[in-house]
C-alpha cells in the first residue's frame, strides 16, 4: 500500500486552518533567508509560504544580502527571539561559506528553534519530553506510521541514515515507542541482514535506491525520507516500483514525506503559539 | 579474557592523582545527599569520598534532613550553582517521596551538571559534542572498550537497557564510532536473535542473568554494567561464569564497571576545572 503523505498532509491542512479560524491573534512563521545562489533554499521557502497563506497563517520572511557578516547576521536573530510578533523561525541552510553555522545557530532561542538546531531541545527530543515538539521530518514520519497503522511497540525498526535532525531523533522517538532499533550507516558491512529482519525501514541517506526490493522481509513497511537527483531524475532511497509491486507499504519519492514535513512545521507553529500564549 | 574495570580504574586513578599534584588550586567534587533510610546511597557517596581523598581531589557532603522542602533543595542548588570552590556536584537519587526530582535536578546549571540530568546536556550527547564530557558511566564502558581492544566501527553492538542515563547515552556514543547499533527493550520479542549477530552486547537492565551464553555468537563480547541483589547475592546481567568458559571477552559483576563509573566521574571532575579555569 501506498503511505501517502501528501493525502495526510491536506487533511492535517484542513484541521489547522480550522483551528486557526478560531483565534483571534496573527500567528507567524519566520524565515531568514541569506541570499545565495542556493536555488533549493528559496524553493523551499516559497513552498512553505504558500501552505502557510492557505490556513491562515502568517509568514515572514527576512532576507539578506550575501555578504552579510557573522555579527550581522547573530544580531538579526537576537531580535527575532525578542520580536513577540514572531512565533518561531527558520534559518535557512546553507548558509554561505565564510558564516560558521554552527555558531549562528546556537543563537536561535530554544524556544523559537523550529528545526532543533539548539542542544537543549535535541536534550528535549532525546528523553522524548512530552512536553515539547517534535522535530518536523521526523514528526511527520511518526504521524504517517501512526495514520496508517504500521504499529511499533515490539516491532523491529531498521534506520538508515545520515542527517543529525532527521536520523537521530528518530531513533529516539521509535524507541520511546518501544521499538527494537536499529541504526544503520555507510559502514554497515550487510545492511539486507538487518533489513530482512526489519518491520520497518526508514530511509533517510540521499543514496539513490540503496534499498531494494531483495533486501526486505515478506511485511516490511519502507519510509523512505531522502532524495538524490541524478542525471535530472529525482530518485528515492528505496527501489519504489519493484518495492511496491511486492505488496509492500512505502512511501513514494519524491514529494511523500516532505508535505508532512511542511504540515508538521505548521502543526508546530500552532502549538508553539497555544504554549506561548498560555505562559 | 576479563575485561577488568578496577585494573583499568586504578590505571586512571594514577594519571589523576599525577595531574592534581600539578595544580595549585584545590578542585572539588560536591554531593548533596537528602538524608533518609537509603543505605545505598551513603554507601555510593563514601566510596566517591574514598576515591577522591586518594587523588588528592576534595570531596565537598552537603547533607539535608529527610523532610527538608522541594524550594529550599533548589535554593541550596542555587547557592552550589554560585559557588566557585565547588567545580561541580552530584545529587545523589533518589530523593525523597515529597520531592520531585524532575523540577528539581532542572536547577542544576549545565555547567555543574555531573550526572548529565539537564537537557542541554543530554543533547551535546545526543550530538556527540566533543567539546563536551561524557556521562560517566557511559564514559567508562566506552574507555573499557578502547582499552581492551573492542573495536566499534562497522561492528554490531546490541544495548538492552532500562535507563535514560546508562543506555541512551550509550546509543549515541556507539553511534558516533560509527558502529550500527540495536536498542532492545522489555518488549524485544526474541533478544538472542540480535545477539547472536552481534560483536558486542551491553546489558544494562538489572534483570539478574537475562544474558547466557547460548544466546551469543562466537566472538560476542560482553559489557554488564547492572546488577540486582537476590536473595542476598549481587547478580549481574550476564551470566559471567558460563560466557567466560566459552571465551568471550566480559566484564565481570558486581564490581567491574563500577570502578569505571567512579574513576570517569574524578576525571570529567578535573577537565571541569580545565575548562573552568580556562574560561
Amino acid at each position: 500500500m501506498m503511505l501517502d503523505g501528501k493525502k495526510l498532509a491536506a487533511s492535517i491542512y484542513d484541521q489547522l486552518s480550522h483551528s486557526i479560524k478560531q483565534i483571534p491573534d496573527e500567528i507567524t512563521l519566520g524565515a531568514v533567508l541569506v541570499w545565495g545562489e542556493d536555488s533549493p533554499s528559496m524553493r523551499y521557502i516559497r513552498q512553505k509560504r504558500r501552505e502557510c497563506k492557505k490556513i491562515g497563517m502568517w509568514f515572514s520572511l527576512f532576507q539578506f544580502e550575501k555578504n552579510i557578516s557573522q555579527n550581522e547576521l547573530i544580531q538579526e536573530l537576537e531580535k527575532l527571539n525578542n520580536d513577540d510578533i514572531i512565533t518561531w523561525y527558520i534559518v535557512q541552510l546553507p548558509l554561505p561559506e565564510h558564516i560558521d553555522e554552527s555558531e549562528v545557530i546556537k543563537h536561535i532561542s530554544p524556544i523559537k528553534d523550529v528545526d532543533w538546531f539548539h542542544p537543549e531541545n535535541q536534550g528535549k527530543v532525546m528523553l522524548a519530553d512530552p512536553s515539547w515538539f517534535t522535530p518536523c521530518t521526523p514528526a511527520g514520519v511518526m504521524k504517517l506510521m501512526h495514520e496508517y497503522d504500521v504499529p511499533l511497540p515490539g516491532k523491529h525498526v531498521v534506520i538508515i541514515w545520515k542527517s543529525n535532525i532527521v536520523g537521530k531523533p528518530l531513533i529516539q522517538l521509535c524507541i520511546s515507542q518501544w521499538a527494537t532499533v536499529t541504526s544503520c550507516n555507510s559502514k554497515t558491512p550487510d545492511l539486507s541482514l538487518f533489513t530482512k529482519m526489519a518491520d520497518v525501514v526508514i530511509v533517510a541517506t540521499g543514496k539513490a535506491y540503496l534499498l531494494t526490493h531483495d533486501m526486505l522481509g515478506k511485511h516490511t513497511s519502507v519510509i523512505d525520507v531522502w532524495f538524490s537527483v541524478i542525471n535530472g531524475k529525482v530518485c528515492g532511497d528505496a527501489e519504489y516500483d519493484s518495492i511496491i509491486s511486492h505488496w509492500h507499504n512505502i512511501t513514494p519519492v519524491p514529494g511523500w514525506v516532505w508535505p508532512m514535513t511542511v504540515a508538521m512545521l505548521l502543526s508546530n507553529t500552532l502549538s508553539a503559539y497555544e504554549k506561548q500564549s498560555r505562559s
